[in-house]
Order: C-alpha cells, then sequence, then structure tokens
C-alpha cells in the first residue's frame, strides 16, 4: 500500500511523476491522496501528525511515513533501481543530486519567499520588500537552469531513458515562474524543454490526473 | 586526492566530521582547505568557479567538484559503506535522510535569516523584521530537535558506533543557536547532547582544528 499525499501543481508533482514511471514500467500501484492547499487542507490535526510542517508530498508506505521530497526521491529511486531515477553510481549520481537539492534548497524556497512572504515576516512592509527582491531572484535561478537544461534527453541523466526527478521540477518551477511574471518567451529554451518533457507519458498522465496548466504566465491586460 | 572546503563553525563542520570519521577509520587522507569568509574568500573568482553559490562545503576529490551539503554527505556515505553514516537501507535511511534534508531545507535558512537578513531583502526595515520573526522561529526548531535528540547513541543511527550526520549537524545548530541568544541552560537535554556528542573521537579533532567553541551564548551585561 503506497501513497502519495500531494496538491496540484506543488513539488509534490516529483514524486508524482516518479511514482507514475515506476507504475507505468513495473506495475506497481499506488494511491494519489488530494490535499487541497486552498481548503487549509495540509493543517488539519490529520494530516499536521503526518508531518508537522504541513507540507506536500508525503508519502505513506505499509503505514509507514516519509516527509521531505529529496528524502522520497531517493526512497523511491532505492524502490526502483532498474529505473536509474537518479543515475546509479559515481560521480553522475553525485551531481543529480547536487542539483535536486539546491533546487530544494535555493530555488524553490525563492518562490516561496515570493509566494507566501508571511513564512518568514509578519510585518507587511516587509512582506511587499520580500516579494519584489525575490521575484528577481526566481528569474536569475530560472535562467541558471535554462543554461544545465539539455537540447535532448533527460537532465542531469545522459544517456538513460524516460525523466527523472530533475525533469520534473524543472517543469514545477517553470510553472511557479509564470506567476512571477515571467514571459515564455523571454526563455525560450526553457520553454522547448518543459514542452518536450510533457510529451513522457508518465509526465502526460500526471498533468492531466492534477488537472494543471504548463503555461501560467499571463501578459498584463 | 580528496579536499574539503570549508569555513570554520559553518554547515561545512558536517562533511569534516564524516571525513575525519573516514580516515580515522579506514585510514584515507583529505586535505581541510581553510575559506574565510569574513575576508570573502568565498567570493573570489577562483571559489565562485567551484560553485557559483560562493557557499561552503565543497567536496574535490581527483579534480572533481561536489556543491550542496546533502550531496557531499550522500556522496561521503557511498564512498565509506562499512560505517553507516547514513542507516544503509530500509525506513531508516530514508528517515534519517528526511531529518537530514530538513535541517538543510527549514532550521538551517531559518538561522540564515537571522544572520544575512540582506540574502532576502535589500530594505533595512524589512531586514530587521526578518531577524527578528526567525529567531523566534529558530528557537522553535531547536526544540522540536531537542525532542527528538536521543539520550545515547546517535541520532537516526540507532545502535550504529561513532556519530553520523545528524549528530554533526544538531551540534552546529547548537552553536548557532547561542548567537541568536538562545541560553544553554534553557535546552537542558540539547546540551548534554552537544556535550557528549563533543566526546567522540572524530568530532574532538574537528572541533580544535576548526577551533570553534560549543557554547557561543553570552549573557546579557
Amino acid at each position: 500500500m503506497l501513497e502519495l499525499f500531494f496538491a496540484p501543481g506543488a513539488c509534490s508533482f516529483v514524486p508524482h511523476v516518479a511514482l507514475e514511471r515506476i507504475h507505468q514500467s513495473t506495475g506497481v500501484d499506488f494511491t494519489p491522496m488530494l490535499i487541497k492547499l486552498h481548503r487549509s487542507e495540509n493543517h488539519t490535526p490529520e494530516f499536521l501528525a503526518l508531518n508537522p510542517e504541513g507540507q506536500v508530498p508525503v508519502l505513506r508506505e505499509s503505514g509507514d511515513v516519509i516527509t521531505q521530497i529529496v528524502a522520497i526521491c531517493e526512497h523511491l529511486d532505492r524502490s526502483a533501481p532498474s529505473l536509474q531515477l537518479l543515475p546509479s553510481q559515481g560521480l553522475a549520481r553525485s551531481r543529480a543530486l547536487s542539483s535536486l537539492v539546491w533546487i530544494n534548497n535555493t530555488v524553490h524556497p525563492t518562490f516561496t519567499h515570493f509566494f507566501m512572504p508571511a513564512k518568514f515576516t509578519d510585518d507587511p512592509a516587509a512582506q511587499a520588500a520580500i516579494r519584489q527582491f525575490n521575484a528577481v531572484k526566481y528569474r536569475k535561478h530560472l535562467e541558471s537552469i535554462q543554461a544545465q537544461l539539455p537540447a535532448s534527453g533527460s537532465w542531469g541523466r545522459p544517456g538513460l531513458e524516460g525523466v527523472g526527478f530533475l525533469d520534473a521540477y524543472a517543469l514545477t518551477l517553470w510553472r511557479w515562474g509564470g506567476f512571477t511574471g515571467i514571459a515564455p518567451e523571454s526563455l525560450p529554451a526553457y520553454r522547448l524543454f518543459v514542452d518536450r518533457i510533457a510529451l513522457d507519458p508518465a509526465v502526460a498522465a500526471v498533468v492531466e490526473r492534477e488537472r494543471i496548466t504548463l503555461h501560467t504566465y499571463k501578459a498584463p491586460a
């Protein structure tokens, strides 16, 4: 019994895609458990018992709970080693994990500062300053990612089939970029990458299940 | 040729202790490379070529560079599997990694908001608000850690010998707590844990090499 607690478009998209890949490749089933953030379902007593931080993703395997996206990814990688969701060894593995951790502790939180500044101060003026500062920083991070994205294949998994964690996280960060005001045409190679990754059968299935759109940017009227 | 770029008392203490443990157990040598943050040696062109984020730790192995503390820890764990710096498998491994990632993306950045608020806004009033808010949050995180620390043995490694990553990170976070104004006697179980972990031969060697004090709190005059 494998359950993933996810919210549409949140970073839980990354293990959601991995579980879907594992399902499509090996037949192992999982149950996607929808958590509606706009209804604060991540702050119910039941959910906080799973994760005191009130965050998705949470993986529950035969009753055992695992939190933190990076730990969940490493756990899923170990559970399906033949897929090499992370390269299996050597410097390639360390580098891919390094990029995953960097996204998780640097790029993702930059968006969080823009999106939820109240997590960092209760002063409204300071919140506005934080939003503005981090929208600029976030764009720089996406430019840095764009410079790292491969023109073909999977990010950080040269020569390996299908998508990995970095591909799915890159797509997620792209969607968030639209909310911060980044126009798709201003990062053309990144846009091409996202449109290509979206064709992967596991990614396509999860985009449909989460009912999310890839390109969230709305031009000012 | 194994080199660790570290700054005294920074989170590079964690892989520094791991490398010292590996050295004491297996004889493998490494070279500690001191980076003086107060002289901005982490922002020289040479260092930024190693890590564009300008952060320690950085591991260089036969010329290959690995950044990000969590990726470096996983790399070192793989290089010395017999030490089980992380439990080698199963839920114990996933849980220990989850705690390591949580510290890295939640507890550690809370201190960063207190210590370097200019990373999140260039508005001085907003910086002051961020400092105050995050000092409160940081104390809550250390209380949460105190509730998780074992009375004997290693955090997240029940039954295993020596110290692991979580033990060394917990000691580092404790030292930072003193700077935020947390009096040691207000977290007595955490203090006992730190004093006990400091007796480990690898921890003792690295504390001496980095020339750091465990208890940094200074009572108001």
